[in-house]
């Protein structure tokens, strides 16, 4: 901070808040904001009916409970004076940020993840841990849903059960599940819905849940009897994309690059313009986080980093597929932390 | 909007674009932004990998899609051009306002619910409807709930189990359950944790789903064998408090009286210390909105406003109790939309 010129760090809801103080800010309309002064002590602003879920943090911060009736923004920007420069949680809703630029009008307000972002992408061992304990879970998931029945069930009853399974393998919780059948499944963030599966469905099944406050991710892909024409070609140039994009990575390698791994696999079989998304995402505390494997990220990785690798063919009104793995970055490589079958699973 | 001088309205996450357009934006680093000026067409800015997830809207907006490589905030602030005010949503991210911020030197920016709040609280018949189907859903959770078994289960399951039945009732999703016992019932936001319920607890269940797009949130209040001193007196209080606050509930009034009528019960009876948040919050594409029935508002309730009423007594330490229904104004005062019991259920 103190590099960066910034006086005072204001965090609220999102994964900032709890990566420096093991409180989670509930994403409400009531206020709850870390104030950090570069040089001074720390003051949690919290709604005094959710002062009770805050535990102790020694002296980590000092508790200020604010009454209904008072007016958090202004407590906020009493504690934090009148720097010249602050740095404001990314995910803070912006009519918070609109009342703090009116309460300090002296201020330039700049954003937590220039300072946040590097530190949290670096994963301790520990952090890794619980990245690799939900991926397990996650796995578990993927080798039932193997043995599942998907034909003649909505697609959002599969889903829902999909969020049992996150929990029943041993997630704390299911953080959300993408079922998309058929045609569907070209929609990469599908919404399952009242489709009902049937014969010859490609389905993707994308999920996630949480686990010690971090997530797992994975995507896989189930056939019911016979896939459409043209799913197993595209699907074999999916898998070797995606192993390409792994063997890519190691300390010191662009983002871009793996991206470019999968990327070029894919187009060079002629299904470039079907890949329509990145290639994949940072986990951890967040579901998506630094550093992102996009086009134009040409920031080296780091031993710790941990991110997705998941390529993805669309092929609109006919069928779509994503593989997806979890990757830590090693000293001389890239682990995945899933290791459930990446090939489509037959299913009934 | 023109009459407030905004030129230009820009959406992102937050129940203000379904409201205007049915489609909501995913919480997540990809900018979905509407940019509606008050004299041209709209567009959505949506990343091309969620376009498929748009129905088409006729010629509500225009549709533009953005590449992964593309930045989408240069885009929204394109399709802004350079107004001297702009209202930002509420719930955007504050990483957008800041990048739109420094792409728009010179807009001001105000908040999106200056316009959208009153259009929003003022329920049309269809959405009272709504809100009345989710009330009857979660008043069958609440019947099934007395006559589930709490004693020797940790608060987490049976909060799960909430979750289950507000699916299984009617609900598209479930949103929140609080199931908080013992001590912890004095926690009005407690996390159901590993707490294992015992006899003697007294347990407060605060729970909802959406329906149709719009939420359900209803408390109700549990008994395993004989509760602990003082609980049925104080119960007693707060029960005459919830009713005052309803009946005092009709067009016209001060949001703020509805909130004196509860308080009032509360504080002669000597817990007035104990009762640490507002008497309730508006209810309906979000689970809290604009009416909040807090001192201060003295803004006057019209016919088809909806909100909560949900007085509480926590005393720390002991137990906690709280009631909770949703009501409507009508044209001649309040029409609760929860009918399950109100008084403690006694439970194994």
């Amino acid at each position: 901070m103190a590099a960066r010129g910034i006086e005072v760090l204001l965090l609220s809801v999102g994964a900032d808040l709890p990566y420096l103080t093991g409180y989670e800010a509930m994403p409400l309309e009531r206020l709850t904001m870390l104030v950090l002064p570069t040089g001074g002590d720390a003051t949690l602003v919290v709604p005094r009916l959710e002062a009770p879920r805050v535990e102790e943090q020694g002296d980590a911060f000092a508790l200020r409970p604010w009454e209904e009736t008072e007016d958090p923004v202004a407590i906020v920007a009493g504690l934090a004076g009148a720097p010249r420069r602050a740095a404001i949680g990314d995910t803070t809703w912006s009519a918070f940020l609109v009342g703090l630029q009116a309460a300090m009008p002296g201020t330039t307000f700049s954003l937590a993840s220039e300072i946040t972002r590097r530190l949290r992408a670096r994963k301790e061992a520990a952090e890794v841990e619980w990245l690799r304990r939900a991926g397990a879970a996650a796995d578990r998931v993927a080798a039932r849903l193997a043995a599942t029945r998907f034909s003649g069930r909505r697609e959002r009853d599969v889903a829902r059960e999909i969020g049992d399974m996150l929990v029943e393998e041993g997630h704390d919780t299911a953080a959300f599940a993408i079922v998309a059948s058929g045609p569907n499944g070209a929609s990469p963030h599908h919404e399952p819905g009242e489709r009902v599966i049937e014969s010859g469905d490609a389905i993707v099944a994308d999920f996630g849940g949480r686990l010690g406050g971090y997530h797992s991710d994975t995507t896989r892909n189930f056939c019911v009897g016979e896939p459409p024409d043209g799913y197993r070609e595209a699907f074999a140039v999916l898998q070797r994309a995606q192993d390409a994009a792994v063997a890519a990575i190691g300390p010191g390698i662009a983002a871009e690059d793996v991206d470019r791994a999968a990327r070029s696999v894919i187009t060079d079989a002629g299904y470039g313009e079907f890949f329509v998304h990145r290639t994949g995402h940072g986990i951890g505390l967040d579901v998506h986080e630094h550093p992102y494997i996009v086009s134009g990220n040409t920031a080296p990785l780091e031993p710790g980093n941990t991110f997705s690798v998941e390529p993805g063919i669309y092929l609109p009104g006919a069928f779509g597929m994503r593989i997806e793995d979890i990757v830590v970055v090693t000293d001389d490589g890239g682990e995945r932390l899933n290791h459930s079958r990446r090939d489509p699973a037959p299913v009934e």
